[in-house]
């Protein structure tokens, strides 16, 4: 059996493509030591699919193509609850009117069963990430979440491992994608609604744009940051929250005309023993580092106190780069893969 | 006594900033458990001073601030091969001309005993990192060398740590900080020989800058990151290398008449089973993520096969941001400092 038994809580665009990955795992040869084996997969309205001696990622693939969802009905809270794994592989959408439900109860039974969980989605990073870090500690297990911010670019990870010793006083970033990628539509002369249109047929906004729009995805994002990387205890709410919604592409012509791009720019500072944390449309000169950041791309800057200014970017990330940040984690749990 | 006892060769700029961390660590809560001691420190033409008790590091840089020297006479391949320590902490300067010695002689001799090197000096890397860490392994000990690249920004630790699964197909940067300093100033106007000065009144550019005009600085650092990072097996020699000295700044004016900016760009690319390396001067369009780079700054785009594309730059380094390459290495050799 394999190293890893996973139980994947979700098959949309990033389930599906971390599967992919798996199907295509020859092709990488980095994933040779990656001993992972799917033991059930649970999804919202597709249906389930459980079997403990693993589901080969090529019949995952081949089922779904073929009849569009899966053959068991399985709820996610149940069978994180009953169902024999290692991981839970926390892959539902986020719901920001459930502040974080139900995939917090989901990693919430994993975790309190000593079972480890991975998760893409950032509800029970934003929500409830000290509750559900304490839980883990307690019960032996491990709560990683690499692929909820900047996709799969190495964010906790970069904490973890390669700031040891530097005590961060601030972040800023452009950390939403559709955001960007509207903002660059309507610099073309879209206005926003045909802007939000074409960000859709890109794949890259949602049915419902609202949360990007918002800034809620935004905020959402850089709570989670914040909590992990400067122990601000912060809740989404927290966020002083600007959307771009009341943007024209007017505005945005002004803007270049001097000299200046508007973003969607997240920040959170030390102020004294708190942390203030905003989502807010800014006008950048254009040698500012975040004022060339095209498309899906994402770009954090951090401050330290030793170190000093790091950025770090991803430039044309894809579903594979957010596909990562699960396989990152999951490398981290297995025993000796390289 | 302290979980680390360090020998600290040479103390030029890095070493100097390093010590004085180390005397102002109280202001920095990040290194509470940073638990190191210096017994020895030896230089090229400044003395030497060892005291197995460990020398405090007010002290250390009152001798200096008064004396200029150290009391004492002692040779460091000497020291590496006869004293007590835990870590050879290797900041003695890079020798182009030498291939890397006398420092990989030092390093050498200190793991040869089983004793942790942390070198700041990129020459032992570019020429001799497969059989220094062969040697390491065989001795159970560690060689470690954060600081040789991009100053302190995490490059070796990004590799070690948060890009496990991928494999790199190409590197792309700026690393050389003199060059780019230079070609700012070449862009205002001056002359070579004038910019050159600048940059050495900023303390930035050498007495002797032909290591860095030339591209060897860049092409050493090329070396040390491809063998590393994609195993390239190469030597310094062995990279296709321009330097700067032949521009102009009517060069440099035609560029940037074009929408262009003159950048001395390093890169490696797998080419079927080897690895081709280049320094190269390059005409980069104003949207290129490198065109900003300004300064002292420096940026590494990775290519790899599964995250896709990640761009780490330093912003506005300093001498701390050099020393922490250093910090991070210890830490790393620090049994559970965090």
């Amino acid at each position: 059996m394999a190293a890893l038994r996973l139980l994947l809580a979700g098959f949309g665009n990033v389930g599906r493509r971390f599967v992919e990955l798996l199907a295509e795992r020859d092709a990488h040869p980095g994933l040779a030591g990656f001993d992972v084996a799917i033991v059930a997969l649970t999804t919202g309205g597709h249906g389930a699919w459980a079997d403990p001696a693993g589901l080969a990622p090529a019949r995952i693939l081949d089922q779904y193509r073929v009849h569009g969802r899966f053959p068991q009905a399985l709820d996610t809270l149940e069978a994180a609850r009953s169902l024999d794994y290692d991981v839970l592989v926390e892959l539902s959408p986020l719901s920001i009117a459930g502040r974080g439900e139900p995939a917090i109860s989901f990693v919430r039974a994993a975790l309190g069963r000593g079972r480890h969980v991975v998760s893409a989605n950032k509800g029970p990073v934003a929500w409830a990430e000290r509750e559900l870090s304490a839980l883990a500690r307690s019960n032996g297990a491990r709560f990683l979440f690499e692929a909820t911010v900047m996709d799969g670019a190495p964010v906790f990870n970069l904490r973890r491992h390669c700031l040891r010793g530097n005590t961060i006083t601030g972040i800023e970033g452009i950390l939403n994608s559709t955001t960007n990628v509207v903002l660059g539509a309507m610099e073309q002369g879209l206005g926003l609604a045909a802007a939000v249109a074409r960000a859709q047929a890109l794949g890259i906004a949602e049915a419902d744009p609202r949360a990007d729009l918002e800034g809620w995805d935004a905020a959402v994002k850089l709570t989670a940051l914040a909590n992990v990387l400067m122990d601000a205890g912060l809740t989404p709410e927290a966020v002083a929250r600007q959307g771009i919604e009341a943007l024209t592409p007017e505005d945005l012509a002004a803007a270049r005309a001097q000299g200046r791009r508007i973003k969607l720019v997240c920040e959170a500072v030390r102020d004294g023993g708190a942390v203030r944390a905003s989502v807010r449309v800014r006008h950048l000169e254009l040698d500012h580092p975040f004022a060339r950041v095209e498309g899906a791309g994402s770009v954090l800057r951090i401050h330290t106190d030793i170190l000093g200014r790091l950025i770090l970017a991803e430039d044309g990330p894809d579903l594979s780069t957010t596909a990562y940040g699960v396989i990152a984690d999951l490398f981290a749990l297995l025993p000796d893969a390289m």
